[in-house]
C-alpha cells in the first residue's frame, strides 16, 4: 500500500499541473510578502494572515511529497538544492510570537521567494554556473583583499585623524575604500586628504588603477573560462582536434607506403 | 489599369530619389519637433503648423503607395515594421485640439521619427538583431528581477521608519536598489542606514556583488551567444566541419584497404 | 647640385639621431606648453620665448626637409599626417599679437603636441586602426542619437517648466540625457521630476536601458570586427580553410577511383 | 658539516608544514598591522610590541634558510621575488625611534603583508602575467596621457581664472580630468564653465568620448592578447596548424602520382 502512495506522489510530482501550481503558489507568497511593505487595512491584514497559514502549510505538503515520491531517501539530501527548500520551510514552521519578532518572521518568509530559483530549472542551471565560476576566481579576489587590506592599512594610518569617519580604523577604511572603486563621490575624500598630505592623489590613483586592474583581470579569466568550456564541449560532441585529423593523415600515408614495399617484394621473389 | 497604376507604384516605390525624398521628409519632421522645444515667433509657429499639415498628409499617402504597391495585400501586415508605419500615421490623423491636449498631439507626433528607424534597413538589422538578443538574456532578467524583490522587501521592512523617501514600499525601495546599482549617492542611503543599524554595509555590499555578477554573466551570455552565430555562420557559407574532414579521411582510408582486399583476392583466384 | 641635397636630405631624414632630436624638440615644446600654466618669472617667460620661435623654426625646417626628400612631390600630401604636420607649422606661423589674441596662440601651440601621433610609428597604427572601427560603429551611433533625439524631445514637452536649466529646449535636453548616461547625479534630476510626474521614473529606467543596450551592442559589434580582423590575418599568412582543405581530400580520393577505373580498362584491354 | 647543514636547510625549506608555518606568520602580521589601527589597551599594545619583534626575527631566518639552502647563491637575486623579501626584511630591521618616526616604521611593516603574494605560487603567477600584459598596453597608455595633457594644457588656459582649485597648472588640471574620466561630479565642472565659455560642452564630450574610445582600445587589446595566448599554448600541446596538414595531403597527393608514374613506366619498360 505503501507503494501505491509513493507511485501516486511521484506522479503527482511529475505532473505539470502541480509544478504550475508550486509556482503560482512562490509568485502569490512572493506577492503577499510585497503588498505587506504597503500600509494595509484590517481587512487586507487578515487575509495575509489566512495566506500565510496556507502558503506554510502547502510548502510543507509538496516538500513530504516530493520526500516520499523519492526513490532513495539518502540522496534527497545530497541535492542542495532539497537541503535549501527544506531549511526554508521548517525554518518558517518555527513559531515566532509575532508582536515580539515580528520583524524577523517577516525576513524569513522573504526567503519563500529564493524557492522560486530552486524549483525553476533554467535558474537552477544558472546559479550551478555562477557557483562553477566562483573557485575560478578565488586567487583574484584574494589578490584584490590584499591590495584593500594594505590601503586600508595605510589609510588608516595616514588619514585616521583628519577625518574619522572615514578611517578611524582598518574595517571603516575598507569600507571607504569600497566606496572609492565605486567612484562614489571619491573626490570629496581625496580633497580633504590633499589639504594635509599634499601627495595624496597618488594613493587614490594608485589604488583605482590596482583594482581596476585586477578586476581587468577577473573578465578576462570568465571570458577565457566561457571559452575553454565551449572548446570543450565542442569535442564532446564528437568533433575531432586538429591532432586527430594529422594522425588518420599519417597513418593513411603509411598504409600508402607498406602497399608499395609489399608490391615491390611481390615483384623481386618471383 | 488598376494594374497600370500598381506597376507605377511599385516602380516610385523602389526608387531610390523617391527614398531619398522619403527620409528628407522624416528628418524636416524630426528637426520641426526640435525646433518647437525653442520659444518661436509667430511667423515660425505658422511654418510649423503648415509643416505639420504637409507631413501627415505626405507620410499617409507613402503607406498608401507602399499598400497599393504590396503584391499580396495581406502580407502587408505581417511585417511588424509596416504595422508599426500605419500605426504611427493613423494616430496622427486623429483629431486632436492643440489646445486642449497640446502636449498628447506633440508626443505622437515625436513618435514619427522611429520611422527613421523603419526606414533606414541598416537600422532595422540592428533593432531585430537587439530583439532576438532579448530572449536569450530572459533568465538572466529573472533572476536580477528576483535579487532586487527580495533585497527591495528585506530594505523596505528594515529602513522604512528610517527613510520614508527611500524605503516606503516594495516599489520605491526596488527604485532606490536600481540607484544603489547605478552607484548614484549609494553612499549616503548607506551612512544613514548605518546609524541604526551598524552592520547594514553588508546588505548593500552584498547587493552590488550580486546585481554585478549577475550583469557580468549576462555580458557573458550575449558574448557566447554572438560568438556561436558566427560559427554557425561560417558553417552555413560552406565551411566543413573538423568531423566531416575525418568522416572523409577515413573513407579515403577505407577506399584504399577495399582495393588492397581485392587485389589479393584476384592474385588468389587464378 | 639639386639632386645632391635631395639624396643629402633623404639620408638625413631616415638618421636615427635626427628622428630622436625631432621627438625631444616636441617634448620640449609640450613641456614648455606645461611649464606655461605655472606662474613663471620674467626669466623664465623670456627663455619660453626664445624657445617659442626656435621650435616654430625648427619644425618649419623639419617640414621642408621631409618635403624635399620626397620622390614624388604630389604623393606628400596625400598622407594625412603630412597633411596634418604642415598645418600645425604653418598655422603657428601666422603673426599673432600676443597682447590681444593671447589665449588663440596659446591653443595653436598646443597642436604640436599631436606631432608626439604623427611622429612615432606605433601611435599611427594606433590612431589608424582606431579610425577604421570608427565606420563600422556608424549606424550604432545613429540608433544612440535617434534614442537621445526622442527621449530629449520628449523630456523638453514634458519637464521644461520644471527646471529651466535643464530641460529648457531639446540641445540642453540632449545634454541632460547624456549627463543621465554617465550616472551623474541623474536621481536628483529624477527625483525632481518625479514630484510632478510620479511615474516619470519610467522615462529614465527605459532610457538607461536602451543606451545601456545600444553601448554594450556596440561593443560587442568592436569585438567581433576585431575577432574578424585576426581571423582574415591568419588567412593572409597562408593558413587555409577548413573548406580547402576538404577540396584537397576529396580531389585525393577522386584520383584513387580514376586510378582504380584504368586498372580495371586495363585488365578488361587484352 | 656545511654540507650537511645545506641539505637540511633544503629539506626544511620544502617541507610544507613549514611552508604553511611562514604563511601563518605573515597572517599574523597583517592581523597585527590591523589590530593597531584600532585604539588599544597597554597590555594588547604590549603584546604587539613582542610579536613585532618575532615576526622580525623569523622573517630574517626564513631568508637566511632559503638564501643557504639556494644551491648557486648568485642565482638568489635572479629571482625578483627573492630580492623584494629581502629588501623588505632588511628595511624592517632598520631601527627606527618609535616615538620619533612611527609613521614611517608602521608603514614599513605593512608592506610585510606584500610577503603573501610572494609566498603563495598562484598569486605570483597572477602578478607574473599582469605584469607581461603592461607593456602590449605601453603606447596606449602613452596616448592616453598625450590625450590627457593636451586637455588639461587647454583646460588650464581657458578655465584657469574660473575656478583656481581645479584649473590651476596642467598638474591639477590633469587630476581633475581623471575625475572628470571617473564621472564623478563631473557635470558641476561643466556647469561652472559653461557659464563663462557656453560651448565648453565639446571640450568635455570630446575628452570623454577620446578617453573611453582608448580604454575601450585597451580592454580589446587585452582581450585578443590573451587569446594569441591561449592558441598558441594550444600549439605548443602540439595541436598542429591548418597549414600543416594541407602540407601532408598534398604530399599524400604527390605519393600517389609518383606510384602512378613508376607503374607506368615499368608497363613500358618490358
Amino acid at each position: 500500500m505503501i507503494d501505491a502512495i509513493q507511485s501516486a506522489f511521484v506522479r503527482l510530482r511529475h505532473n505539470r499541473y502541480f509544478e504550475f501550481f508550486v509556482i503560482a503558489v512562490i509568485i502569490i507568497s512572493a506577492l503577499e510578502i510585497g503588498a505587506k511593505t504597503y500600509d494595509l487595512n484590517d481587512t487586507a491584514l487578515m487575509i495575509t494572515k489566512y495566506m500565510d497559514v496556507f502558503i506554510t502549510v502547502f510548502f510543507l505538503c509538496e516538500i513530504i511529497i516530493r520526500f516520499i515520491a523519492e526513490d532513495k531517501k539518502k540522496d534527497f539530501f545530497k541535492s542542495g538544492w532539497n537541503v535549501f527548500d527544506t531549511l526554508v520551510v521548517v525554518i518558517s514552521l518555527i513559531p515566532i510570537n509575532e508582536s515580539e519578532m515580528a520583524l524577523l518572521a517577516r525576513l524569513i518568509r522573504i526567503f519563500r521567494v529564493l524557492r522560486m530559483i530552486s524549483i525553476i530549472p533554467e535558474l537552477r542551471v544558472l546559479i550551478n554556473s555562477l557557483m562553477k565560476a566562483l573557485p575560478r576566481l578565488g586567487y583574484v579576489v584574494l589578490l584584490m583583499f590584499i591590495i584593500f587590506y594594505i590601503y586600508a592599512a595605510v589609510g588608516s594610518y595616514l588619514f585616521a585623524e583628519i577625518n574619522e569617519d572615514l578611517w578611524e580604523d582598518i574595517a571603516i577604511s575598507m569600507l571607504t575604500l569600497f566606496r572609492v572603486m565605486t567612484f562614489e563621490d571619491w573626490t570629496d575624500i581625496q580633497y580633504e586628504t590633499m589639504e594635509v598630505y599634499p601627495m595624496s592623489w597618488i594613493y587614490y590613483m594608485t589604488f583605482i588603477f590596482f583594482t581596476a586592474f585586477a578586476f581587468l583581470n577577473m573578465v578576462i579569466g570568465i571570458v577565457v573560462g566561457v571559452m575553454e568550456e565551449e572548446h570543450s564541449k565542442e569535442r564532446n560532441i564528437g568533433q575531432p582536434t586538429l591532432l586527430e585529423l594529422e594522425q588518420q593523415i599519417s597513418s593513411l600515408s603509411k598504409q600508402l607506403q607498406r602497399e608499395k614495399f609489399k608490391r615491390k617484394k611481390r615483384r623481386r621473389l618471383p
